[in-house]
């Protein structure tokens, strides 16, 4: 008896990750090396595919077993085709990666940005696992999201199903311009940067708080002065977690989700923030949409990326 | 060659009305009846039962013919059972719809709420022809919803999906009481009984409006005495669409539909409502979710419903 495994690659701008999955999702091995994207989009192919045959090889399975390998990245791509049309963190544009992959692997190839991969890998094999229906928030430098339906990703009309940190929920005159050009959308105050934003803005007009002391704030530093009781610092967490539990309101009277699951950087407050979110999306949520609906933590940490990938030749249309 | 039919009731609390489709969705046959919800449960049933018969047998196709019988109707639903909750409308409780049709019609029986099935009457054969993944809106005495994924309605965990008229989108300071108990909703501002209000908010208090001269003030009226110029009236109905297009640039970043369809009554209005539904909407959603999205009107009128009853059959799970 073969089973079938499926490959996954995560690719950052320093590091692609890779791993091996069953059918169940469990993560089976992995292996990360550099990324080399300072050396051109050949590079960055070729690594990856070596990588993909060293995690294959440093395991008990064989290549042949292989059903499939999905790969995941940040960047504005062209999903159904597998091509980064163009990716910061890489400094690559128009990359057909898709269909380099497959004819050097032979296999099935996917490609999904990072934040639906991450939500993928979480509803696959993580907080998500058995849930059919549930919707991801990945809080760091921004805010990322993912639509899971019928367990499977939810891309759209044109790939922007679940970009949660674009929804304009900042009413106009308390809203400050996002890095996308809008003005008001949810990761210009609940992402690590909108927090730390928050945090220098208030240190810089004189503010008392603790924050005033730290050289160089991170979002970390934000949340523990809150939890500590710093009343700057709870008035910034606070509205991180306000809009968040606004957004998810919204998104439960569009969807409706069994499910909300936070991962990310800032999602390590814990309930000191989930606590807070909860409560927002209780005010503003019908009864019906929020009766048996979770909001939790993920559980998958820096894996949700290489489980996520692998999870797209199962759960990707 | 013997074509399948699919017929499809929408039962109103006077009247119920009942029609035949091809597998194109297109409109074969109709007919209406009372409901005579006063005689209790039983006698909807009957009546149904009886319209069903009669409009195939007033047709050219034979009961043998008919590939399901499709249900929609207002009030708390159990949808996966086909059971009727609770209606007000009809004043029943409790009512295993699906079960008792399926008895007397030996045929497959699906129930679905009127907003659901207007939405996917409008999707499958109306202005979302073609279309696979579309939102509607019903603009009448609440906001109805829909979401269309794939070409099939999309429900949700617990049936909420597309309840898109209970969206908090009011600031809470702007906000009043929804008939649900939350404050803020959509439908507070966008139904016509929201503009109705506002309407008779601002005369009673002494705003200068032609509005004081009606001595009945219905939506339509508001609507004309914006369009004639009447700065009360373009406020209210500035205001329905401002939180309509917010509504929708929500709407685009949770699902990324390819095209919003907006029906009822209110939406007679037209493009004076609706240009300032698309200008809203374009400023806030991103380049990405709005590239080739339209907000188109509705083309069924009252025939959605029973249109999309029939599709309930081949578009709904």
């Amino acid at each position: 008896m073969s089973e079938t495994i499926y490959v996954g690659a995560d690719i950052g701008g320093t590091t692609i990750k890779i791993g091996i999955c069953n059918e169940q999702g469990e993560l089976l091995h992995t292996l990360e090396g550099p990324t080399e994207s300072e050396k051109g989009a050949d590079a960055i192919v070729n690594n990856l595919v070596k990588y993909a045959r060293e995690v294959v090889e440093a395991s008990s399975y064989e290549w042949g077993q292989v059903g499939g390998v999905g790969v995941g990245t940040a960047g504005f791509l062209d999903i159904p085709n597998g091509i980064i049309k163009f990716s910061n963190n890489l400094n690559v544009r128009d990359v057909p990666l898709k269909k380099l992959l497959e004819e050097k692997l032979q296999t099935i190839v996917k490609v999904n940005n990072d934040a639906n991969v991450a939500a993928l890998g979480e509803a696959w094999a993580g907080a998500g696992r058995g849930i059919d229906n549930c919707v991801c928030y990945t809080l760091g430098t921004g805010v990322g999201g993912g639509i899971i339906i019928n367990g499977k990703i939810y891309e759209g009309f044109s790939g922007m199903a679940g970009e949660l940190g674009h929804m304009a929920i900042v009413p106009d005159l308390e809203a400050i311009q996002c890095s996308c050009g809008m003005t008001g959308c949810l990761e210009t105050v609940s992402s690590a940067t909108g927090i730390i934003r928050m945090a220098k803005d208030a240190v810089e007009r004189g503010d008392r708080t603790s924050l005033s002391l730290v050289p160089n704030i991170m979002a970390k530093e934000v949340i523990d002065a809150a939890k500590a009781g710093d009343e700057v610092a709870v008035r910034i967490v606070n509205r991180a977690a306000f809009y968040l539990g606004k957004s998810m309101a919204a998104v439960a009277i569009v969807v409706n989700p069994q499910r909300f699951i936070i991962g990310g950087g800032v999602a390590k407050a814990g309930d000191f923030l989930f606590d807070q979110i909860r409560e927002v999306f209780k005010k503003y949520t019908p009864e019906q949409a929020k009766q048996g609906v979770e909001i939790v933590a993920a559980t998958l940490g820096n894996n949700a990326g290489v489980v996520g990938a692998a999870g797209l030749i199962l759960r990707s249309n």
